[in-house]
C-alpha cells in the first residue's frame, strides 16, 4: 500500500525529556486526567483543508507545497490519494476526528451536478476507511468563500441565486455530514460581511444569514441530525466587518431569529483574538450563555492584524483554554479542531507532523496545567471567597432581587464607607506561574 | 453680572468664508433643513465634566487649566460659578441642552448625605437658570468611576456594599435628572469590567450589572420619568475588558435581562473606533434595531489604543453618522452631546470655545451634506436596485420564507452560474466625494 | 485597433458639479497652481501590476476578474495586450508616467535565459508606444515575493543561491528601468523581513540586504543610471516582521551602510499607517532628512491589519500630503504610482477607471487645498510665532550650541517659571477645516 | 526602627514546589548559571516611583493606595520615609539596585533652588543608607513630564524657557547620580513628541532634543560620570507621536547627532510592544548594534493600546529576552529595572511584594531557561546550518562583497532553480517548548 509520510512512524508518548522531535512530550493518550483519558478530553481533529489541501499560496505568492500526492493528475484520484493520506496521518499520530468542508474532498471545477455525485462517491469512500478505522467524522461544512461567484457574500449576497447555491451547497454538506456519521455542522461566514456600507442593506443581509440557517437547521433535522450546528465567528478578513463579529454578536444574532436552541458556537482562538478578545473570554462567554460547541484549535499572533492560524504553542493560552472547557463539563458533539496550518517556508510533509505534535503537545500540557489548576483549588478558592458576600445579607437580597433602591441608600447611610480588600492579580499570577512550572 | 467668557461674544454663523475665529462657518441654527430647524436635528448638549470640571490632567501630568471660577474657594461656591459658567458659555454658543454626572455638580469629599442635600440645592439653582434660559437637561448620570470605592467596580463589584453606594447613586441622580425636566439617564459602566479572569466572577457580575439597570427601571418608572434609559458602549479602559463592549454586546444585554422597552443606546464615536467598528457602523447596528438612543459627539484618533474624547472635527464621519441619524428619523429623546475635551496644551478658557465651534461646525456640515446625499439619491437608489433581486421571483421566496433547500437546490440546477455586477465601491466613493467637496 | 476600454472616452475636467461619473472634478492638468500645471505637481503614474495585471484573487478566493485581453492564450501576445490597453487607458485618463515589476511585462513561467529575451522584447514594444505618445516611465522595480524560490526571502534569503536570482533579477530590471528611461528605481523588500527568531541571523540578512543595494547601485551607476534608487517602507505583511520598517528604520539603513547619497524614500499611504505612523508624519520625516523621493498613493483601512492598496479617497489626507511635497519643493524624479486597485468585487474595466478617477480627482483637490492652505499663511504663521522664542535671547543660545547646563540652571533661577501659551489645536483644526470646506 | 513591611520576611529561595507565597520558586540569588550567580546576571532594580510613590491614581480616578508612610505630612520626612522602605524592601527582596527620577526622592512643589537644596539633603540620606549595606544605584533620570510647564514636551518645547527648565533638571539629576554612584544616566522623552503637526516644528523639536543630550554629555563627562546615557523608546502616549518612537528610531538619532559613543538604549517591554515590535526584536537590534545598554522589565497586554506596566509573568518573553543579554555578553552597567507597578485594585503594601517575588521569579526562570536554550543548542545550530551557505562559494563572495551583478547572472544561469530546505518553524517552536517545559 502506498504510504505518504514514510519518514513518519506511528508517534508515541515518551514524556518530557526526550528529544525525539517524532514523539509526544505530553499527550499520552490514554492517560487519566479528571476521570477520563486524555484522548476523551481533547478529541483532535484533522482539518482537511489546510493539512491534506494546503498549498503554501499566500496573498503574496503561489504555491509552495507539493500536493500531487505523488505526481498524480486524475482529479478524483488525488481526492481519494487525500483520503488516504489523511487516514494515514491520523493513524500515525493518533487522531481520532476530522473535519471537512465540501470543496476539500471534491474536485472544485465540476458543475453543481457532478460535484454532487463526486460528494457521494468521495463520502463513500471515507465511509470504508472509517470501517477500517476507530476514526470519526468532528463536523462538517460548506465553503461559499473560495468561488467567485460568493465574491460579495454567499446567503448575504444581493444576489438571490447566489443565495440559492450557498444553499444547494448547505444541503449537500449537510447530507454529507450525516452519512459520515458527523455530530456537528458549522456554519463559517467567509465573505458574509460587507467592505463597505456605501452599497450594503445591512439589515436584509442579516435577515437573510439567518433564513438559510433556519433553512439548514429544518432540513438537517427532518433528515435526522441530531448534532449541534455550529456558528464560528470572526470579526474581520476578508471583508471589512464580517458579521460573526464575535462569540456576543452571535449569541445575539442566535437569539434574534430564535436559533438558539439548536445553535452553538465554534470559537477559534485567532478569530478571538482579532476581535480583541483573549481566547479565555470567548470560551467564557459561550459557557455561562451554555452556548460552548467546539472549538478550532490554533493561536494567532497579536503583533499582526490577519488570521495566520498558527499551530499552538502557548502554554498559557491552552491551560486557560482547557480550564474554561473542563468547566464547562468538556466537549459534548465538539472537539479540538486543527484549523492550523504550518508557515509556508515549512513545506515538507514533516512539517506537518511537526506542526500537529506541536499542537497535540500544547493542549495537552495545557489540559494537564488546567486540571492540576483546578485540584490546587487556590484561584477557585479566592474567587469563592471573593464574591460570599453575595450569598448573606444585603448581597444576597440584592442576588435575590428583594431589595429596592431605597433599601440600598438606607444601607450605604448606615454603613458609610466599604471595607475594601485587594484584588490580588499578582499574587494570582504567581499562583498559576507556579502552577505551570511545577 | 460676572462673565467667565469675557472675551467671547454671542457666536454668530458667518458662513464658510469667514475668518473670524469666533464665528460659525456652517452651524446656522434657524436654517431649515429637511423641514426641521439645524438646531433641533442637532440638538447639542455641553458635557459639564469636561468643559466645566476638566482640568487637563491626565495619566502623566496634574491640571495645567485653571478652574477655580475666579480664585473661589468654598466648594458650593465653586460649583455654582460652574453653573453660571456654564449657562453663560451655552448662552453664547447656542447650545440649548446639557449633560451631567451627579459629581460634576457637587463637591466630591462629603458623606453620602451630604452630597444628597448639595445634590438637590444645585439643582434648585440650575432649576433657575434654566427658568430664565431655552436650556434643558438632555440626560443626567451617575459617576461610580472615579471614587476609590469602585476600584473593583460598582454594579459588579465583588462587594454588595460597594453595589449598594452604586445604587444608592443611581437613585439620587435619577431623582435629579426627573427634577431638572432630563429625558434621558445614562449608564457608562466606568470600572465594570475586569482585568483579569483569575479573580472574576463573569456570571454573577453581569447579571448584577443588570440588576441595578432593573432597580433604576422600576424605580424610575414609579417616581414618573417618562425618557429613555441609554447604556453607553465601551469595549476596554480602564479595564482591560469592559462589559458594555460594543453596540451588539448591549443590544444582547438589554434583551437577555428584559430591559429592551426601556433601554437604548448612548453612542459614542470614540468607544465605536476603540472596538474595532466605525461610528456609522454601531449606528447603523443600533437603527436597524430600534435602538439608536442618544450620541456622544466626540473623535477618536485611529492610531492610538485610548479614548482620546477630540472634539469631531472630520466631515466624513459626521456626514455619515447625521445619514445615519436622519434615516433613523432624527433623535426622539436623545441629542449630540459633546463628550469631549480640549487637548491639555490648549489650556486657555477660550479653547473651550474653540472646541465648541470645531465640533458644531463639524456636524452642522456632516448634516447638511447627508441630506443631500439622501437628496442626491444616487447612493441609496444604488442599494435598493442592487437588492432588487429579493423583491421578486426566488428571491422573493426566500425574503418570504417559503422555500425549501430542495427547491434552492432545483433552482441552481436550472440557473448554472449566476450572472454578477460589480459592487462600484470605487464609483460610490468618487459619489460621495462629489457630493462632500461641491 | 483593438481597443481595451470600449465604454471609455478620453476623460476631462468638468468641475464639481457634474455628475458625469467618466469625468474629474478637480482634476484639470494644465491648471496652474504655485506656479505649475497640476500634472507637473502630481505626476501620476499607472501601476502596471495592479491595474494591468491584478485579477481580484486574494488569500481566499480566486480570480473574480478576466485578464486575458479579449480571451488570448498566447503569453507573449497578452503581455503586448497589457502594453496596448495600458497606454490606451493612460491616454484616456491623461496619466503620463508607469510603474512596472520584471514580471508585470513578461510571461513568469520561463527559464532565466528565456525571460531575460522576453524583457527585451517587450521594453522594445513599450518603447515603441512611448515614442508615440508623451507617457514615461517613473520607476522599475524587481518582483522577489512571488516565486517560490523567494519564501524565505532574496537578500535575505539564507540560501546564496537566491540571493543570486533576486540580484540577477534586479541586474535586468535595471537595465530594462534604464531602457525605458526611468528616472528611478524601487527596492520594495517583499519577504525580506522574519517570521520567527529562531531560525533567522538578523545580522547577516540585514548585512546582505544592504550588499544587493551596492551591486545595484554601483551596477547602475555603472550603466549611466543617473536616477535615484528608492527604498519603500513596509513594517509587516506578508512576514511577522519587514525589515524595512518604516522611513526612520530604512533612513538608518541607508545611514548605516553608506547608501544615502544614492538612497531615497519611496512612501505608501497604506504602509506607513500599518507601522503607526500618519502619511504626512512619514513625508515630513523624509522631507527633514532630504529623502523624499516618490509616493505610492493609496489608501489604508485603519480598522483593518493588513495593506488594503484602497484608491486614494480621503481628502484631509492628500492636502497634509501635498502640503509636505509641496514645502519639499515638489517631486524631482519621484512622483505619484497609483499602487492602488479596485476592490475584489469591482470587477469590471470600469471599475479602474472609476478607481483613477477618485485618486486623481483626491490628489488634485488636495494639491488646490494644500496650495491654498500655505497661500492663506496662518497655520504657517503660527508655527513661526510659536517658536520665534529660539530665535534671539536664550532661544538663540540654545540653537546656536552656545551655552552651556550651568549657564541654563542660572537663567531657570532667574526667569522662575515659564509663561506659557496654549497650543491652540483646536483652533487649528477649526483653520484646517475652514480652508478644505470653502 | 520603624518597619514598613511588618508582614514580610526575608524573601527566600523555597523551590518551585512550594506553596508559600512570600518565597522565591526560581530566584535563587546565588545559584551559578554560565559561570555568575544568578544576582549578577539578572542585577534587579527598584523603581523608586511606582513602588516607593505610586498610589493607584489613573485617568479615571484618584489615589487608592496610601502613601503617607505612617500618617506622615511633613514632605521631607516622607521622603526619608520613603528611602527606609525603600531599603527595607530591598534588603527583604534581596534588590541589589535601584533607579530613581529627581522628583521620586523631593517633595514637587517647591522652587527650583529648594529642590536642589532637597535634593541634595536626600541623596546624602540615601548614602548613608547604601553605606550601610549592598545596594547601589543603576541609574537616573530627571521627569520632566508630570509638570505642567512641560505639557508641550521638555527639550522639545516650542518655549526655551522651558528648554532651560529641562536642562537645569538634568543637570541636577546628573549630579545626584554621579553622587550616588550610579552607573547610567536614562532619558525618557515623556512628553518629547507632538499631538499635531499643525502647530508643529518638528526639525527644530528633534534637533533641540540632541542638543539637550549633547549638554548632558558633555557635563556629565566633564564631572567625572564614566557610565552610560540611556535613551529609553516609546511610541506614543501621552503625545501621540514620541520622537524615541522605538530602538532603530533612538539608534538612527544617536548617530545624526553624533551621540552614539556615549549613549545606549534602555529598553522597556511595554514600549516595544507598543511600537508593534517583539521585546526580543528590540533587543536583538539593540545588540547587532552594540547598544544594548539596560532593561526596563515590566510586560504590556497586547489586547489594549496604552502602557500598562504589568509585573513580568510571561516565561516566553523572559526566556528569550535573556537568551539576547546572554547573547550578548550580560549587562555591564545596565540591569533589570522593575518598572511595573501593581494593579489599581492591589492596594496593599504585600501586593507590591507579590509583584516583585513574580517578576524576580518570571525572569529567574527565563535566565534559567535561556542557558538551557544555549546548551541544549539544537536552535543555535540550526541557525548556525542554515545560513553555512554563506561561508564558502559564491555565498562567501556576496559576503566578502567580492562579486558583482553579472557574475551573479551567470551563477543563476548555470545552478537553475535553488534547492530549498524548509524553515522549520514549528518544529523549532516545539524544541523552545520541549526546553521550557522540561
Amino acid at each position: 500500500m502506498t504510504t505518504y509520510f514514510p519518514n513518519i512512524p506511528v508517534i508515541k508518548y515518551e514524556g518530557p525529556k526526550t528529544k525525539n522531535p517524532l514523539a509526544f512530550r505530553f499527550y499520552d493518550a490514554d492517560r487519566v486526567i479528571a476521570g477520563r483519558p486524555m484522548k476523551d478530553h481533547l478529541k483532535f481533529a484533522l482539518s482537511w483543508w489546510h493539512s491534506l489541501c494546503g498549498d503554501g499560496s499566500d496573498a503574496f505568492g503561489g504555491a509552495t507545497m507539493d500536493r500531487s500526492y505523488g505526481g498524480l493528475s486524475d482529479p478524483l484520484k488525488i481526492e481519494k490519494a487525500k483520503v488516504d493520506a489523511g487516514f494515514e496521518f491520523m493513524e500515525k499520530l493518533g487522531i481520532e476526528y476530522f473535519c471537512f468542508h465540501d470543496i476539500d474532498v471534491v474536485p472544485t471545477d465540476k458543475t453543481f451536478a457532478e460535484t454532487r455525485e463526486n460528494l457521494l462517491e468521495i463520502v463513500d469512500y471515507i465511509k470504508g476507511k472509517m470501517a477500517q478505522t476507530n476514526i470519526k467524522c468532528l463536523w462538517g461544512t460548506s465553503n461559499y468563500t473560495r468561488h467567485p461567484r460568493f465574491m460579495q457574500g454567499a446567503s448575504t449576497s444581493y444576489n438571490p441565486d447566489v443565495f440559492a447555491w450557498a444553499a444547494a451547497k448547505v444541503k449537500n454538506t449537510i447530507d454529507a455530514t450525516i452519512a459520515l456519521g458527523g455530530q456537528g455542522y458549522t456554519f463559517w461566514s467567509g465573505r458574509d460581511g460587507y467592505d463597505t456600507l456605501l452599497n450594503t442593506n445591512l439589515e436584509l443581509e442579516l435577515d437573510n444569514m439567518a433564513r438559510l440557517m433556519k433553512l439548514a437547521r429544518d432540513y438537517g433535522r427532518a433528515k435526522g441530525f441530531t448534532g449541534d450546528f455550529y456558528i464560528e465567528p470572526k470579526p474581520k478578513e476578508p471583508t471589512k466587518h464580517q458579521y460573526d463579529f464575535d462569540v456576543t454578536t452571535v449569541l445575539y444574532f442566535i437569539h434574534k431569529y430564535g436559533l438558539e436552541k439548536d445553535f452553538k458556537l465554534n470559537v477559534e482562538v485567532n478569530h478571538a483574538t482579532m476581535a480583541g478578545h483573549t481566547f479565555q473570554h470567548e470560551l467564557r462567554v459561550a459557557r455561562i450563555n451554555n452556548a460552548l460547541g467546539s472549538v478550532d484549535a490554533n493561536d494567532g499572533d497579536l503583533f499582526l492584524g490577519w488570521d495566520t492560524d498558527l499551530f499552538a504553542s502557548n502554554i498559557y493560552t491552552t491551560t486557560l483554554a482547557m480550564y474554561e472547557i473542563l468547566k464547562a463539563g468538556g466537549f459534548t458533539n465538539g472537539g479540538l479542531n486543527f484549523d492550523a496550518k504550518v508557515r509556508r517556508s515549512s513545506f515538507d510533509f514533516d512539517d506537518i507532523v511537526y506542526g500537529h505534535i506541536l499542537g497535540m503537545d500544547t493542549y495537552a500540557l495545557g489540559l494537564i496545567k488546567a486540571q492540576e489548576l483546578i485540584e490546587d483549588g487556590r484561584i477557585d478558592q479566592f474567587i469563592e471567597d471573593r464574591y460570599s458576600g453575595y450569598t448573606k445579607g444585603i448581597g444576597k437580597k440584592i442576588v435575590d432581587e428583594t431589595v429596592s433602591l431605597e433599601e440600598l441608600e438606607a444601607h450605604v447611610m448606615a454603613i458609610g464607607e466599604p471595607v475594601l480588600s485587594s484584588g490580588r492579580q499578582e499574587y494570582l499570577e504567581l499562583v498559576l506561574n507556579s502552577i505551570i512550572f511545577s
